[in-house]
């Protein structure tokens, strides 16, 4: 659909705008299918977040995050759609509307689309306008993906059986005094009940909503062609997810959990439908599935090993071969896939594998496209960003290299990152300390030569589950979520020169208890050296140079017994002490 | 009043609880007088923050931070008085009575005492509850403060004024499209009026309302007794506070601006009363006051630079006379306060002198008192934490002596406190950054041992006016209010070890630009050499060092010509390149 015939819809419906996110309605799920994408149809913004307000009159808005700033505004018709950058401008969506949209303003939206507590918020703050919901479904828009078979979850690799899930449910609606609870967030759903699907490229998610009620009954609300026979589903009710409303109605005048932060603004209405008091309380599935249990770590660091053997293999393989063969960004991505798909227990990548040769660095979420495809840039730097879902554990890494000889400033910046990426590392922090409270120490390298990366510093990271998992993280912007023992993050600062180059070192971490009682420290998953030919020793401090050399040496101990006899010898030399 | 009288009280109004702040209807002033602190004469507690809740069954329940968590537990009667510590236990005394109230709990507040926006989140967070206003006054506790007069703040330190400072009001009302604002933070209508008031021993305040309209009419609500026939108070109109209601009722069915998170409650009910329409907008005083301007961050630093040589002048007389007579911690005060007194525009101490000797220094905020005044201890550490106001600017500094041998242990703690403090001052950030972000930066070097603290690294300070100053600040748990240009905070580590010692360095900071465009940096206003004999050399990193070595030498160049032979002579050791 073109955006003017978009707007037309909204003329016949007497709207003034229309608020429309990306995503769908497992609200909180950056990953959604090419043909579920409305904002990418309408806009052709292609980056894996953003929010669209469509207005009738004058240019459109899209806000987006400092990862796609640079991205959207070559992506979109700036005639037709003005982008907002909510970090740079310091401003949020719903901010930007409550400053900017008129008194009287008709503002149409999605209630599957928009949280329950967003939605409160918007009323709270946008006095000045009239706010309809009105369901893209009743535009005659309803995007449905293809989806394939679901699939359990393997005990040995997830650790907890859904009985004991579940029971841990039922413990929480007696001490809430709920009647049952719906789990909206699908990551929520697809941990709670062990299960997988086949659903997307990137993520084995299951897309579906569970209800769990206080008497042991667990539904399952998906799409109907996911809920074929199959005995991965047996013990449970399964509904097609157009079936909820119904289902809800059975409720009447109980009291029913959800979490306000994911759960759609249309189950309110529902709710509201059917006299169903319903009531926040924190998705505890959200809770526990951050928390990784000792089977889950056990796998984690498994195919965290695994991973490193395929990207070692990989950087020795590139040494061999970038000097002599012609090799393309596409190329790149390919071989790091293949190597991938060798490993045990492969099961997709995790992401599309960004690869940015030179300039294309600097765009910090770059695909590349067959028409962006482009070959390596000599005497620059190639960024790396990839990851694999294996059954045992989901890895993401990102490398920074050397093509050719790297200038003097190339080498100085890739240092500062690797500095604020290791003086996170080496931080000791009290348990509890709110991701956002350790931000600083990884940019402050960066900040003191007035330099900084316009994205967050680190993600909590899912078990065969989604790349970037919530609640923790560590950013400016968000995350208070206190961090805990066995909760994983990347940390993954970053430079970007726009029109030159790109740099970016990501390693996941376990967060491990520390030395000292009360304390939590970070220990290295990502098992692959740094390059060395980007860095400058001399703007190291002892305790930096001391922490790279030591964890260098674990790379070589840990990986090389898993390594080709080339491989190792590279491998050797890429870990020997600065 | 003792605490059981109070609930007698409750009992026959039928409230199961009562929420009393420290406080007065000025909320946000931690300076109250003594004769107006209900929840010290209730409880004992002397601290300068805490929420009493009053039980009539059980144990009442005092809600104190990390500063105060040893302090109350030694002054509250524990078989009346249980102590909640927010920051150690995570919680908000609103989280805390949202787990524990139990149903149709009855609980009682002053709606002049609690925040607009509190109440609105009680509301919310408390459906348990059964809320009833029931202001203090109508128990018949009605303490008001005698107050002396009002007094002009000169143009020669504030810069801006009244007429300007107004007239800036007025362009923000019919921005916002406001029919009147009433600025209802003390230290607001100080700032905007340029007025004073003697009425608190440490903060010259003038307590009182003040309403802008749209039509340029100003209008003061404070204590009658203030508003005496005065010069000062010319071009305003005065009332009594009593009177704030019937002014009110006058803007009947306008638009009234007030800052949710300052105004009390009760100016909700009268708006209600009055059928006006009350619209939350920041306070712009509140916003502007803390951007200091070009005179008033002249008047700071050179207040800074007289306070400077007094507490030199203090430090040389305590070395040469701590070793041959017998002071006590009352002594010093006394010493400091003398010093200070002597010096140009000294107006008062800025908060009552924290002069602790050895385990005192353990109690984040112990003042000497007649009873517990204790003579210095040998081979111990000393820990004096004073400030004053001057008419051109406000100090507050911290400084941690050996008295005697300090111990190895000592003096690695102190250098790890001293790490952290240069590492924040040595920081170049982003513009915009909330204060929240930097405070890991300072805490590092402790946390990295195992160790911590428990009070905020950071406050704003005022210029002539409060000493802990909003909106800005530094710490895990609140402010990320963003920092700019012209802003002042303190930088304050410690490290306490119970019944041993404490440690403390502060100095306040300007925020200046740094040199890299969109950066800013701290400029150190405070001038006072650090204590040597507690540098453990070997534990600075060479940036440490340097930044140490170049503050010293900055001492010595600014304060040295205002000293006398002996102090310029001590001063010349204390800071001789390390």
């Amino acid at each position: 659909m073109h955006l003017n015939d978009f707007i037309k819809l909204l003329n016949k419906h007497k709207l003034d705008g229309y608020f429309l996110p990306r995503g769908n309605l497992f609200i909180g799920q950056e990953d959604i299918l090419p043909e579920e994408n409305l904002l990418s149809e309408l806009t052709g913004f292609s980056g894996s977040a953003g929010n669209l307000l469509i207005l009738t009159h004058g240019k459109s808005v899209l806000f987006v995050d400092g990862r796609y700033e640079l991205q959207a505004s070559r992506e979109v018709d700036l005639s037709q759609v003005g982008i907002i950058c909510t970090t740079t401008q310091h401003i949020t969506p719903l901010e930007w509307m409550k400053n900017h949209l008129p008194p009287k303003f008709k503002l149409g939206f999605d209630p599957w689309l928009i949280s329950l507590r967003n939605f409160q918020k918007w009323e709270q703050q946008l006095p000045q306008c009239r706010i309809s919901s009105l369901p893209l479904q009743d535009l005659g828009i309803n995007p449905q993906a293809p989806c394939s078979d679901i699939f359990a979850h393997a005990g040995e690799y997830c650790g907890i059986s859904r009985d004991e899930k579940i029971s841990s449910v039922l413990t929480f609606l007696q001490e809430q005094n709920l009647d049952a609870y719906l789990f909206t967030a699908a990551d929520s759903s697809s941990w709670l009940l062990n299960l997988r699907a086949h659903s997307l490229p990137y993520t084995p998610l299951l897309r579906g909503y569970t209800l769990v009620d206080k008497d042991g009954r667990v539904s399952l609300f998906a799409y109907r062609h996911h809920l074929t026979d199959n005995p991965a589903l047996a013990g449970l009710n399964c509904y097609d997810i157009s079936e909820l409303p119904r289902c809800l109605s059975t409720y009447k005048r109980q009291t029913l959990g959800v979490d306000f932060a994911s759960c759609p603004e249309q189950i309110a209405a529902l709710a509201d439908k059917y006299k169903i008091t319903l009531r926040h309380a924190a998705d505890t599935a959200a809770e526990q599935k951050c928390i990784k249990n000792p089977v889950e770590l056990q796998g984690i660091n498994a195919a965290h090993q695994r991973d490193a053997a395929a990207m070692i293999t990989f950087l020795h393989w590139l040494e061999l071969n970038s000097a002599t063969i012609p090799l393309t960004e596409l190329d790149i991505a390919a071989k790091i896939r293949e190597l991938r798909a060798e490993q045990d227990l492969f099961y997709s990548e995790s992401f599309d594998t960004i690869v940015a040769s030179g300039a294309h660095g600097a765009i910090i979420h770059y695909h590349p496209t067959a028409q962006s495809n482009a070959p390596l840039e000599k005497n620059s730097l190639l960024l790396i960003d990839s990851g694999a879902q294996y059954q045992d554990g989901t890895t993401d890494i990102t490398r920074t290299l050397a093509i050719g000889t790297p200038t003097p400033e190339m080498i100085n910046n890739y240092t500062l990152v690797l500095k604020g990426h290791i003086d996170l590392f080496d931080t000791i922090f009290p348990r509890g300390t709110g991701g956002r409270l350790l931000d600083s120490v990884c940019r402050r390298p960066l900040w003191q030569q007035g330099l900084d990366y316009n994205h967050g510093t680190g993600h909590g990271v899912g078990c065969f589950l989604d790349v970037h998992e919530g609640p923790i993280g560590i950013a400016k912007s968000y995350s208070l979520y206190p961090l805990s023992q066995g909760m994983i993050t990347s940390i993954e600062p970053g430079y970007y020169l726009t029109d030159r180059y790109g740099i970016r070192i990501e390693n996941l971490a376990e967060i491990i208890p520390a030395e000292h009682e009360g304390f939590l420290a970070f220990k290295s998953l990502t098992l692959v050296p740094y390059d060395r030919r980007l860095i400058n020793k001399s703007l190291l401090s002892a305790a930096e140079l001391d922490w790279l050399n030591r964890y260098h040496k674990r790379v070589w101990q840990t990986i090389s017994p898993l390594l080709d006899n080339g491989a190792r010898t590279w491998l050797e030399q890429a870990c020997a002490p600065l």
